[in-house]
């Protein structure tokens, strides 16, 4: 299109652009599309949890869950989770509310204390991280905190470039990669069986090499049917590699973000090494939150046929963001969006060297959105193109004003480039 | 008595004690007095917990608090626990369920990054670490962890000896010291306003020492009214010296050992540092749980009300442990016992080189205590004499009788001991 448009031409539609944002900017919006939140109404869905249990309620399974022991988490909630995730129940952990935690201090431990009686990461002397791009900031500030350097890795519409990824673990420097496999952070990509086969038999120079699947969004759908998607784990074991993969989790999404269950679960030899660490680190988790959570789930399907009550309150949302998106940029045919199955969010790809200009816009018009440049390492978006949208918090009044803004930010971004 | 007794005589009563123990071993025991854990009794006095919040409630404050958000903790529960402590809000983080979580990530930070911009621990070249002894065996375990050489500071009625303390942090490899300051694990010592005071004045070598002040017992008591205790941090500000020290506590033994809410209390300078780190750690820590627990106590004279209920059953466990000692120990004047005012714990002192084969003899009778030495660093009691008698778990039929084998087994290895 900016082939075809004299400058004269563009300027107008700029100025169009221009008038149009400054009605947004004084009409004082105060909106935040910043983060992958449940809105009110998911929320509400697992209010239940705090009916299982009551005064007069026993709070006991193989023990009594309100004192100490079980550092791995309860037997009757393992047996939920791992229906769920199809792993053995000595294949599991399940630890306090937050996965990001077990993520953050799994890789703490192989820095402090090394992986199989390798040496510590922090003996050791480079470390590099594979990060495949757009991707999940608070996994990339992890591994930035920790002094790790990351190397982008492409994303394919099936998964992270496998190629690029068996080439990069030749160096033994290499020791892991953050992947959230299933409606991917922030492009909603399944990885595809294909992939998950590469994985799983990954040979990496370093011994001490792990997968970090952060499963966060498994059964995460944005349909009437949650899309299939081969296990890691399994499939690890089939190349006696079962070691490879620490799989993560937790139901933030599923029953509360504020209070719900996390955990983790790899080949019982990761198990007994992350226990043994743990057993010093802390005396138990919250068992009676885990208790509550198997109290009202019962079973992996009853949590499966939960996550369709979420799917019906967010795939609305979805689709207005996306009806927006289409009606507004689509015509101009300078941008690329993702249209998720599942998952939080909806990578949108601008022209290069628009994204920070049209955040900053729609910030100054009240509306919040991820930094652009935060879904790559350091913050670094090349191509200054990606920004995440967070479809789920706003209700769709709120949420088609705030893409409107967005897309009169993204074309006044636009238009002003076409004339510099 | 041993002077006295002819060989002869003290084959005769090793022999009474041996038919006594076969007795014991004969009716099939099975008890465990190993660690501090709440019984069932003092556990249902939180029941009450799990009715604050039900299906129909709000579950909010100053925000929806089943969301992301508030990694410090919420504000209602930080008016309750600041108030207990004596702290301002801003000095407090409110966190999941355990306070050694708080401890081993607190020391775990200044391995891997130092305190503020001192070089990280790891990059130090030699460690060490003062443990009052006896002490608590899980905070030991966490220094043996990161491989830091633990330096015995003996014990004296009023508190750790501050000489020898003093003395020991000129040394800056010398980097903090484990206190639990009230009713202390396991010998039930207050520390006098004279040692609190010491404590919050200590200018040691290192930059980067902190007092780790585990406030575990701190309103803990057994008689009707709880001790009073001087505040170091209060204290400490009084010399300008308050980044000394990071407070910890938790209300394990106040509402649920397996899924109470633990805190860490310090200079805002300290706080900040530390939300810093825990900021990239964690999504946030369970804030329903968090909130349960405000809307149960609403504030903290009611939590005070609530400890002098454990305290009622608790104390005639303390009480029958101590008939025992004092019927079948000290007509042999060979053993000395604390008396604690408060806390989890009785410390036993046996004859030099009997406490192992005590607590072995207990053992294969069926009774099982805390192994000796572990109220030492590595396990080592040098002078192989120190028990640690846990009394809060059993009912007092079976704390009596498991401490009847306790001073059989005592006197058992006292006179192994006079002949050889």
């Amino acid at each position: 299109m900016n082939k075809i448009l004299s400058k004269k031409e563009v300027e107008i539609l700029l100025n169009k652009e221009r008038e149009l944002y400054n009605n947004f900017k004084s009409s004082s919006l105060k909106l935040d599309m910043s983060r992958g939140k449940p809105c009110p109404a998911q929320l509400d869905l697992s209010q239940g949890l705090f009916d299982v249990l009551t005064s007069s309620a026993s709070v006991k399974g193989v023990q009594d869950y309100r004192n100490y022991g079980l550092i791995d988490g309860i037997p009757e909630l393992k047996v939920v989770i791992s229906e769920l995730i199809e792993v053995e129940q000595g294949e599991l952990i399940i630890a306090g509310n937050s996965s990001l935690n077990l993520m953050y201090d799994s890789l703490q431990r192989a820095m402090q204390f090394g992986i199989f009686g390798e040496q510590p990461f922090n003996k050791q002397n480079k470390l590099k991280w594979l990060a495949p791009v757009p991707g999940y900031d608070r996994h990339f500030a992890i591994t930035e905190a920790f002094g790790i350097e990351m190397i982008n890795i492409k994303m394919n519409s099936d998964g992270p470039d496998m190629d690029a990824i068996e080439e990069a673990v030749l160096d033994p420097a290499v020791k892991g990669i953050w992947c959230v496999p299933k409606y991917s952070n922030p492009q909603g990509i399944i990885y595809s069986d294909a992939v998950v086969e590469r994985f799983a038999k990954l040979k990496p120079a370093a011994k001490d090499f792990r997968i970090y699947w952060d499963n966060a969004y498994m059964i995460h759908t944005l349909e009437k049917t949650d899309a299939e998607m081969m296990n890691i784990l399994l499939a690890a074991k089939k190349y006696d590699n079962e070691d490879i993969v620490y799989m993560f989790g937790s139901t933030s999404k599923i029953s509360f973000a504020g209070g719900g269950i996390a955990f983790v679960a790899s080949s019982p030899k990761n198990i007994a090494e992350i226990k043994k660490h743990m057993s010093v680190q802390t005396i138990g988790h919250d068992k009676i939150n885990q208790y509550a959570h198997y109290l009202y789930f019962k079973n992996a399907n009853n949590v499966k046929k939960h996550m369709l009550k979420h799917s019906k309150i967010i795939a609305p949302k979805f689709e207005a963001v996306l009806k927006v998106l289409d009606s507004e940029l689509k015509p101009l045919n300078i941008a690329a969006w993702s249209k998720p199955r599942g998952g939080y969010f909806i990578s949108c790809d601008l022209p290069k060297n628009t994204a920070r200009r049209t955040v900053q816009l729609a910030r100054e018009a009240g509306v919040i959105f991820t930094p652009a440049g935060s879904t790559f390492p350091y913050g670094r978006d090349s191509d200054d193109s990606n920004v995440r949208i967070a479809p789920t918090l706003p209700d769709i009044e709120d949420l088609t004003t705030a893409m409107r803004v967005f897309c009169c930010a993204a074309k006044i971004a636009y238009y002003e480039g076409l004339l510099n």
